[in-house]
């Protein structure tokens, strides 16, 4: 019998930051969760819009033009191609949406790129 | 500047049940919420997964084989081509991802064929 899955039950599996974990798909796409805290790298997803949900605490996405702030239950779609720089003050628990494929450092590469598992 | 989109102020927005809303777009997918309440019809989506959050009460997703009860910050796709009947007995607030051509009706169609609006 399938079962739902508990976001935040998922988020209780775990504790590394900037880790992405997949814990369903959705055709091509991935549904991940990942917590952050602090400042990422500056990147872009050259063929992908990328969706954020803040599960718990808060978030900002920096853009080169500007920033979007996002709170619990708020989501924002950065489009693709758009430089954007996630950065929490404290822990924050997100959710993405994004095609399978997708690397999280995007164009940027570098040390801060992760495989994504699945939880 | 670019907001985030917070999904309960934009569930405040509306009361019809069943009418799906679109609150954002990722590439060729929407972002949509709705209000459901009873039994929705038994159909299936040929070509795609549908992914279904609940965002405030309880449902289930009635299955030929079973059922998926979900509750708040629970998650469930339903696989491409596979039969269900979303049920709630009380109003429950949902969002759902899927790509922007799905009817909610699938391939059942019928009067409960619903035109998604934006929000």
């Amino acid at each position: 019998m399938p079962n739902a899955t508990n976001i935040r039950e998922k988020l209780d599996q775990f504790s590394e930051q900037w880790q992405p974990k997949r814990i369903a798909r959705l055709n091509d796409y991935d549904v991940r969760i990942a917590k952050i805290e602090g400042e990422f790298v500056w990147h872009a997803h050259e063929d992908t819009d990328e969706m954020f949900m803040v599960v718990k605490g808060e978030m900002k996405i920096l853009l080169r033009d500007g920033e979007v702030s996002l709170r619990e239950g708020e989501i924002y779609v950065v489009p693709r191609g758009v430089e954007h720089k996630p950065v929490a003050e404290a822990e924050c628990h997100i959710l993405m949406v994004e095609p399978s494929e997708t690397v999280n450092t995007g164009d940027k590469g570098g040390d801060r790129t992760a495989d994504v598992h699945d939880l």
